[in-house]
Order: C-alpha cells, then sequence, then structure tokens
C-alpha cells in the first residue's frame, strides 16, 4: 500500500461519486454550480486569445462587488493557487520571508519557496490570531498571509484583530495577501474585506459557485505597479485565463445573491451535524465558523489517516500537512447521509485500530 | 500616444474583427476550432477539480500521437506557456544558463529569467541553427530550448541537425525543451519529434485546433522524476487546467486528421501571398517552412511598428522585442482578403514615411 505523501495523492481521485470510498478529503463543494453557467454553453464560440488581466465583463462584474472597485484593479488568474504563485513571484526580494498562519493552507509554504522567499509563522489560538504574536512575527517581513475564514481550522478572525492588523501592516508597508476564498461560506457575520493600499485580496469562483474545476480565480489591488507586474509576468506564464471558464464564471455571477443565500443554510446545517457527530464521539475540537473544515485531535494523525483510508475508504488530510500535528482535518463537502456514514466509519476506527495509538 | 512595450499591448484587443484595424500582430488563427469542440458543450455538467497531471481520457488521446507513449509521460497545462513556466522551475539549479535560439519567442528570456536562471543564446542563420554555433554555446549549459517551426522566423531545423542536436544533448546531459507548438503547420515535411531521456517535447491545441484561448497544452517526457516534481509543482501554483478546456480538447482531437489536412493548404496558400508580397515590396525575408509568420528586415524596426499602427492601423510585432533588431514579425493568420489589404498599408508606409528611415 503506497506511503500518502501530499494531498495530490487524493486530487480528483477519491470522490464522494464513488460510493465504497467515502471523502472528507477534498474542500470541493459537491452541489453544482448555478445553471447559468452552463446555458450560455449552448451557444459558445469562443476560442480567440483574451486580455491576459482577463475580459473586461467579467472584472467589471467582479468590480461591482467591491466598494468603489475598478476593473483596472482586478486580475483574473487561473484560480486562486495561480493569483498567490504569481503575486509572491512579483514581490520576491532576496531573503525575503513571508509571514503565514499556522496551521495554514498546505500550498502556502510551498508557494512562498517557490517565489524565492523564506516562509515564517505566526501560530494560531485554537484557529484565532493572537495578536501580539502577529505582531511579533511580521517584524521586517516582506509580506503576510491572512486566511479567514480558514482552510483548514474553519475559523473566522475577529473584525477588530483585522482592523488592527491593517493599521499594522500599513504602517509597516508590507503586503498583506488575504485569502478570501471562503467569504461567501461564513456562519457568524459578514465578511469583513481587509483594506489598504499593500492589500491584495485572493478570490476564487471554485467555493462560491462550486467550480473548483473550471479553474477560476482573481485577485483585487489598489497597487497599480503590481497588477501590471502579475500582468507581464502572466503574458509569459499561462497568458489569460481560460475564456470558456470566464464566460461561464460570469453567467453565475448573475445568479449570484440567490445561490449563496440558498447554500449557505446547507452549508450551516452540514457544519452542525459534522461538529456534533465529532463531539459526541469525544473528540477534542473547535467549532467552525466558516469554510467547510474541521482540524480535530487525533493523536499519531499520519498513521491515523493512512488506517483510515485503507481500512475504512475514508478519505481525511493529515494535519501535518497544514503545520498542525496531531490534528486530522475532515472536509464536510458532503450531503447529511454521507456525512453520517463517515462519522460511523470514523467511530469504528475510534473504537478499535485507534486506542493503540490514542 | 503611449509607447508600446511588449506584445501585451496588443494581446486580446486588436484583432481581424475590428474592420478598421488591421492584425498582423498576435498568432492568433483566423478559423474556428473542429465543431465536435462546441458540440460536447450541450450536455457538458463538468465542475469538480481533475487530476492536476491531466484528465486520464486526455492524456491518453495525446500519447496515442507519440510512438510508445504513455499517459504518465504527460503533463497537461495552461497552454504551452505554463508548460515552459513549470518544466524550467522545476529543473532550475542556482547560477543556471538556458540557451535560447536568437530570434527567439519573445517569453523565452523572461521564462528563464522567472524560473532564476540566466538566458544565453545560439544565433541562427537566415533562421537555421549553425550546428558549431549550437555545440559551442550549449557547453555547461542546464538546458537548450529548440523551436521548429520558429516563431518569429517560420523555418523548419533540418532534421540532419536535429539528430546531431539530439546525440549532442544526450551527451551532455542536459534537458532540450523542444516546442513544438506549429509541429501541424510544417509545409516542406513531417515534423521530426526530437527524442532523448531528458527531452521534453512542449505542444499545444492553440496553434493545431485555433483554441489560443482556451489556453489548453502539455509536455511529453520520459523524465518520470520531472514529471512528478512538476505536477507536485502545480498543485501548487495552480492545480488542474480548466476541465472544460481539456473536454473541449478531447473532443477536438476526435476531428484531427482531416480539420488538420484541411487546413494545411489554407495556410500554406496565405504563406505564399505575403511572402511574395513581401518580395514584390522589395524586402529582404526568407521564405516560412512551417507556422504563420515571416520577419522581413525593417530598419528602424521599433519606429516602423509605432508608425503602422498609429498612421496605418496596421499592428504588426518589433524585431527586437524577438532578438532581432531591424525586422519587424507579421502574422498572416488572416484571410487572403486581409492579408491583401494589409499589403496595401504597408506598401503605402514604405513608399511615404519609411523612406526617412530606410
Amino acid at each position: 500500500m503506497p506511503q500518502i505523501e501530499s494531498p495530490a495523492f487524493f486530487i480528483g481521485k477519491g470522490t464522494a461519486d464513488n460510493e465504497a470510498l467515502l471523502s472528507f478529503g477534498s474542500g470541493q463543494p459537491d452541489l453544482p454550480p448555478p445553471p447559468s453557467a452552463y446555458n450560455i454553453l449552448q451557444s459558445y464560440r469562443g476560442f480567440k486569445y483574451g486580455l491576459v488581466q482577463g475580459e473586461l465583463t467579467l472584472r467589471e462584474a467582479i468590480a461591482g462587488e467591491y466598494p468603489s472597485a475598478t476593473p483596472e484593479e482586478i486580475v483574473v488568474t487561473n484560480g486562486a493557487s495561480e493569483a498567490i504563485d504569481l503575486v509572491l513571484r512579483a514581490i520576491s526580494v532576496p531573503g525575503g520571508r513571508v509571514a503565514l498562519p499556522r496551521p495554514y493552507y498546505y500550498s502556502y509554504p510551498h508557494n512562498v519557496t517557490l517565489a524565492g522567499m523564506t516562509p515564517v509563522f505566526y501560530d494560531l489560538d485554537e484557529g484565532k490570531i493572537n495578536y501580539e504574536t502577529f505582531e511579533r512575527v511580521v517584524q521586517g517581513c516582506r509580506a503576510v498571509m491572512i486566511n479567514s475564514p480558514s482552510n483548514p481550522t474553519g475559523t473566522v478572525q475577529d473584525v477588530a484583530t483585522l482592523r488592527k492588523i491593517e493599521e499594522l501592516c500599513n504602517n509597516l508597508g508590507i503586503y498583506v495577501l488575504s485569502d478570501e476564498v471562503y467569504k461567501d461560506l461564513i456562519y457568524v457575520r459578514e465578511n469583513y474585506p481587509l483594506k489598504g493600499k499593500r492589500v491584495v485580496t485572493i478570490n476564487s469562483f471554485s467555493k462560491t459557485y462550486a467550480m473548483c474545476g473550471l479553474r477560476l480565480g482573481y485577485f483585487h489591488t489598489l497597487d497599480r505597479e503590481l497588477v501590471a507586474k502579475v500582468v507581464d509576468m502572466k503574458s509569459h506564464t499561462s497568458m489569460n485565463t481560460s475564456i470558456a471558464s470566464q464566460a461561464m464564471g460570469l453567467a453565475a455571477m448573475s445568479e449570484r445573491a440567490t445561490y449563496v443565500a440558498s447554500h449557505l443554510p446547507i452549508w450551516e446545517k452540514r457544519r452542525d451535524t459534522m461538529y456534533q457527530g465529532l463531539v459526541d464521539l469525544g473528540l477534542d475540537l473547535w467549532k467552525p465558523e466558516g469554510a467547510f473544515y474541521v482540524l480535530p485531535a487525533i493523536k499519531n494523525s499520519t498513521r491515523a489517516m493512512h488506517d483510515l483510508y485503507y481500512n475504512y475508504s475514508l478519505i481525511t488530510y493529515d494535519g501535518t500537512w497544514f503545520g498542525a500535528k496531531d490534528r486530522l482535518r475532515f472536509s464536510y463537502a458532503l450531503d447529511e447521509k454521507k456525512i453520517g456514514e463517515g462519522l460511523a466509519r470514523l467511530a469504528k476506527f475510534l473504537d478499535t485500530e485507534y486506542r493503540a495509538y490514542a
């Protein structure tokens, strides 16, 4: 049985469509995108290069979601991943350090390293930013990454903390990469978009519209020089983002309000089922306030992940991939019935094998 | 009137659809992709993450085009651009040099620099590789880029030369990035795919199927370690390539033989019209053997490009962007009527303003 080295082992493989295999792994919404996204395909005939920065119609629609934003401040990318990659490469300086939350989304440290900089970490307290820790770590950094709601912790940062972070980073003159891809999946309040002249807000159609595979993301920033630098770079590294994906994304936006409003209660109900289920199994965890992840404590998590996959056909992600030793990440992007079945398999595991290393 | 700094100024802007503006600029086929590419959209409902390496069905179809290739040797990317970017980043070593042809595709030097390496150049003789020059320049390099048929020269390298290059690079143990995106647009012979254990063959759906805006490319290599490294990297930098674009590409492949066969004579006829037209205007150039570019000598090419754009509504690309001073690149991806009209505007320019700096 092959060793599971990283989430790449699971991506696009184990999905909820395979009845034998149940996945609490990938952050892949199971509910389909708005019908509008497909309706336009009936007459779609695009094939030519588009603007490297992204189609103007799409950037106009996106700008409409940000107070006083303009299309010139937005760059459309191959998912949030490419936005992070390009922005980090564009601001990279020799010896530059980038402060990341810990636990972190597993790609962040790789993104920083691939951009020629060094990751440093500000540890979260049960998923929350400790401002004193944050303030100490970000000194002298080139950039800092904020991720609220967070993957993998499911926490949403307090607005008061975010305001203090805005002020601090503005005074320090460091770039803030605010990964807000779960902005439309918050159960406790409205999203609070970070603001500032060196803030880069990273977003995506993947979670809001369940369009993960279409790879449509973007970033917004007031820093026009950074926009120009990224667009120039992207003209060499990938050119425009798929024009078919952009057309589908623009169409999906026409249903934004109703789609998001009708889905949020579904996510919240699943969150409650998942959270209560894990609490009932006696696991130690905090209650998620956004996104669709929980991060309970499970000792010897690497071994537990392997056992769950090979012996219970249950995909979970090892917390160590996220800088969270002795924790497992569960995505609850599944219907309630499957969540129940997954919890039952987990219960069986906890009652048997897990005792050996709990 | 703004200074035109790079091809990015024109990409996705001036197209042949704008009647006033005529474009010999972007390498964007005007004829649409095979109908199959759109037919599948009627019932298309994909939205989930796909394999980072690319859908298996697509990689199987691509592998079928390479003798004894397997899907495991192929990685699907956001156009050939991303293939080049990721491969260079994956093989990057401190102080590494990468040998590029000169004239070169304008992105190459940027790709090398963005990957943390240094470009060095082997100068072409009227678009052809001089083997002695090549042999001298590649010594001690980490990698070499081959581009046949070439953008911007339109030349196709001799098979005898390519065989000698295979042997030399194999002996030196250096990576060969063979950019063969124009492999299906050769007027003089079949494509000769470069072979070797460190050869990376880069290809694309953009030119063969006129799918530029869909951003679908790939590479093939026997080097499985390189494949693994790129897939891991791509899982952090962009994840899977747009699944809609992949589905369209797979469908297009079902019409490959008839589509390519019916288009080649059209391109050849345009090539003849363009070549003869420029010869008749007294310009110095060589006859293209592939792709859809000509690179005639035009003194003070930067000024000429600006004059042609602002005074004659004719887009051309400055040769200096391709390392070819005092030349202009013309793409003839236009119907014959527009090529004729473009040549007429060029004739007027040559008869008037150009005299001042010819």
